[in-house]
């Protein structure tokens, strides 16, 4: 502690809290001291740029870090870095950090989120000489003006150093995660995974600056073991504890082999990834884990858990620093999982003001809706006919699968790298069966007409009854929607368009109060919302307010570990989210029903 | 919760606490709800006995279960167990567990700990009917009437359970750590574990009962990497990171190779073990836990964490249960351990209200003074000469070595296991000065005099000056003590015995005023005291106050595991104690040359 050095004092903006700080320190450790830590990356050397604070009056001479990295105009505006100066006398200084607000959370074009508030911080440490009766972890802690919880075996580092040496240590909340000697280039490093049952998806973000420096998926290694999440968990039962460790085997090898490549690929060490936030649905969760899933496998569907979850990495065995936090969002019932949590909080539902509605389609498709400080939660069963399976053409989204049908005079498809047509995929299903609706082959029973649309559309058409079809694309291998899918398609719809309504009406409200509707995942990100309209799946009502998200899920997961505000909101929604089980509402079979009729199509399509 | 039961009034006693519980439930039940647990370690089915509460008037006519377990005459004054008689109307019951104040742990002579306070609890739950909103988890906590922190893993047996399938659940303080269908026989079961830098002892106990059912001990595997902490802090110095990883491994394989006797001997399996606490030096804390111990090797020796820490077992390889919570017990310096720490507390020193000295012989002596509510401890370099190493006849305190010597007319020397004799070990050679001391073939300079004592006695003395040699047994392989020996060993008990005057200087106190001494280890617990005395290891105003208490270290680790009270005295025992750098003390060096010399020997031994 540097002994007679003066006090002075710092008035913090926006706040206007004041704090008395030791002179002669820079504003950075001044800040942090006074528990108004700034964003560093480069532990206060003046390289990252982004510890910048704003003085209102008297803005001190620009340093030349100050130079590189502050534009002139905020320099005239008196932003300089926290690092590049020492406090003198009473100041004013904005701390942008304390000014971020629920608003924060702006995401630019490039998926990177500018305001942070990661749980896993840097700090360059110089520790005070040892001593006989105290413990090296304590030299941290005086260093650092704050407990910390160290594994012994953490401390390593500091065994053997020499008295004065410089020190990057990198905690997560409390827990010392990395000690490394000298500085750091940059970080720390997290890690967002999202563990769907087909793709897993992982995401590793610069803490220290928000930017996401590498992304890959990978198919779920899972999938030999079956497609969905029900045929997953039988095995498991069926085998028992080496089915399930099996399973967890397979998942984590599919994380491990994504984190390789992103390693190779961003140049890190696993050690420098520091924490790890997972969502994903309930199952998926249950199998990192190694909970045994068979609870999601039988009525009444509960899961082992739902709170929030953390557990070291060493444990669960995945490669990334053996000490880091991985946290597990929780999750509301046996399937609305932590991928809507996570998707729920992404979007912001919960401090909506008017009615919104979160939907991510899938195999099951999950729906919130939040309105007048309620969330009311379901889980439809649409089977697997947006994923195409099951369907005569049926095939993944892959190059060469129609995605795109247009019919008006004639037939248009278009396919996923305008490669020669091999099958249909989820988005071409929607769409297909939305233009034969349009033009009348298709009518609201779903029942496929012998004619109809133009000459050439209707030559298209071929077989009787069950076995009729269209021809959507000639070529090698000719594509066609069979009634049989158009069958499939309804009963897909029903069930979400059926869950939508009866949330709707647990909260007593109509469609059209519905304010912002917001539409997540894969299929949801490359929908035609104007199809899903017209086949009934949304209310034509939401037409102009659907906001399509793209992975959701995954950008929930980036954001708690960017801001741990944001990890207290998903625990709240989590716990506020109010599950309904459709299978035991009334309502439900009845609205299922009628909801398996496609609207009636006029010029103008309607509800 | 059981709907319109009445709530009754339960007055327990010595407190007097009132608690309004509901009726119908059993004493143990009510207790343990009103969290006044009660000992069970059948769960509440009248098969332990342990369960006992006395009815100080309206006592229930015995039931079978009482019968069994209660002797008719502890019947007769009001004794029953809790779990064989429900709630009925207002009562008053006494409860031992909440009698048990500092003085509770009293050890029978086969070393039970007789009051139980244990971390480690089981509980026999039934869970009420799962439903779709409610985790598992949730289930189990509202059966118990608390929360639990549980593994998602460990909470599989629950996910195909029948509804209203009994569990026997095993909590250590918050944590789940196992959770069985049905019923379990004892338990739950915890491992005490002494890591010796030599020996390294485990010990099973049944914490439901408090019985030891099972101890071993073995040689540390480190062996081969050095016989003492020193050797082994520069081997991993030297060989790095790989070379900490070998003594872990050694250490490791050690105590697992233990356990598997313990549970091969016990017939248990590993997941019955569901919480350990460890003792031991620094260096051998550090090398279990893989922390770096190269700063036990350098100035100031200060250890890298002093603090109680927890680990589960899994992290660190030991086959325990692997979600058992393993304790380290805190360290106060380098070179004043969690063994120390353990033994003070074992010793109940930190409550004794006159001065009480704790002494530790082994190639570190440890001394600790209680006293006025202040503890000074410090570390003596004795050397191995208590060891026998180093000694021209020594070796270790095997069969066929050494221990006793008595010189009168004649020789009598006592071999370990009355064999032949082979060798001197550390009491042995101590036994042999001592001896010779009184005879006047050792002078208070610890020269070793030509002749002396009886002619049968004189005629073992050969050689001359630095060569001269005293022969203590004939036979195959003559034993003799060495005038260098003598040397040795002046040094050893010089160090330790001003080790002790500094301590009590710093107390300002006599020796005198010393009211008790505790003589731990395995040394201590061998040695006569007379020649401790003897020799001036020992002021002669200690001889009527010891206390030889054998493994003071491995008893404190088993208390710290039946009553968790004591874990809070270890913390508190570990940040009260003041290290005295015997190195940094002028006056250690000034005694240390006055205690090289010999008492002056009398008819009487004197100070």
């Amino acid at each position: 502690m540097s002994g007679g050095a003066e006090k002075v004092k710092l008035r913090l903006l926006p706040s206007g809290r004041e704090e008395y700080v030791q002179s002669g320190r820079t504003f950075l450790a001044a800040l942090r001291r006074a528990n108004a830590p700034v964003t560093s990356g480069c532990g206060g050397r003046g390289r990252c740029g982004l510890c910048r604070v704003q003085f209102l009056v008297q803005a001190p001479e620009p340093s030349p870090a100050d130079r590189e990295h502050i534009t002139s105009s905020d320099l005239a505006t008196g932003w300089r870095l926290a690092c590049a100066h020492t406090v003198e006398r009473e100041t004013t200084v904005l701390v942008p950090e304390l000014a971020a607000g629920a608003q924060d959370k702006v995401r630019s074009a490039a998926g990177e989120v500018q305001a942070l508030f990661p749980a896993a911080r840097q700090a360059a440490v110089t520790l005070p000489p040892p001593a006989a009766d105290r413990a090296h972890v304590s030299r941290l802690e005086e260093a650092l003006g704050r407990k910390v919880l160290a594994r012994p075996w953490s401390l390593s580092p500091l065994s053997a150093a020499e008295t004065g040496a410089p020190f990057t240590m990198t905690t997560v909340g409390r827990k010392l995660v990395a000690l490394v000697p000298g500085g750091v280039p940059g970080g720390p490093y997290g890690v967002a995974l999202d563990v769907g049952t087909t793709t897993v998806a992982a995401y590793v973000l610069d803490l220290g600056s928000g930017r996401e420096v590498g992304a890959r998926a990978a198919h779920n290694r899972q999938g030999s073991y079956g497609a969905d999440v029900v045929s997953r968990v039988s095995y498991a039962q069926q085998e028992g504890e080496s089915g399930l460790r099996e399973l967890q085997r397979a998942i984590r090898e599919t994380i491990n082999h994504l984190l390789e490549e992103l390693l190779e690929e961003t140049g890190l060490e696993p050690r420098d990834l520091v924490h790890a936030a997972v969502v994903g649905n309930p199952a998926m969760l249950h199998l990192v884990l190694g909970a045994d899933p068979a609870c999601l496998g039988q009525a009444p569907f509960a899961p082992l858990w739902r709170r929030w979850l953390t557990v070291d990495a060493g444990v669960l065995g995945l490669e990334l620093n053996p000490g880091a936090p991985v946290d597990f969002l929780p999750v509301v019932s046996g399937y609305v999982g932590a991928d809507v949590v996570a998707g729920a909080v992404s979007c912001d539902i919960h401090n909506a003001s008017e009615p919104v509605v979160f939907l991510d389609l899938g195999t099951n498709g999950e729906i919130v809706l939040a309105a007048a400080g309620r969330m009311v939660a379901c889980s439809a069963a649409a089977g697997p006919a947006f994923e195409a399976v099951g369907i005569a053409c049926g095939m993944s989204a892959l190059a060469g699968a129609v995605s795109r049908v247009e019919i008006d005079d004639d037939v248009r498809c278009g396919t996923i790298g305008s490669a020669p047509p091999k099958g249909l995929c989820g988005t071409g299903l929607t769409d297909a069966v939305a233009e034969l609706l349009k033009v009348g082959i298709v009518d609201s029973k779903g029942k496929m007409a012998g004619c109809g649309g133009s000459a050439a559309v209707a030559e298209r058409i071929t077989g009787e009854g069950k076995a009729r079809r269209f021809l959507l694309a000639r070529g090698e291998r000719p594509v066609y929607l069979a009634q049989s899918d158009v069958r499939k398609l309804q009963l897909a719809k029903a069930a979400l368009r059926s869950g939508l309504d009866v949330l709707l009406s647990q909260a007593g409200l109509e469609a059209a109060e519905v304010e912002r509707v917001y539409l997540a995942g894969a299929f949801g990100a490359h929908m035609r919302v104007e199809s899903l309209v017209r086949i009934g799946l949304l209310p034509q009502c939401f037409r102009e307010k659907v906001e399509q998200t793209g992975n959701a899920a995954g950008a929930g997961a980036k954001d708690v570990l960017c801001d741990r505000r944001l990890a207290r909101d998903a625990r709240r929604v989590a716990r506020r989210m109010e599950f309904v089980e459709l299978a035991s509402e009334k309502e439900f079979g009845r609205r299922y029903v009628e909801r398996m009729w496609f609207p009636e199509q006029t010029r103008e399509v309607q509800l």
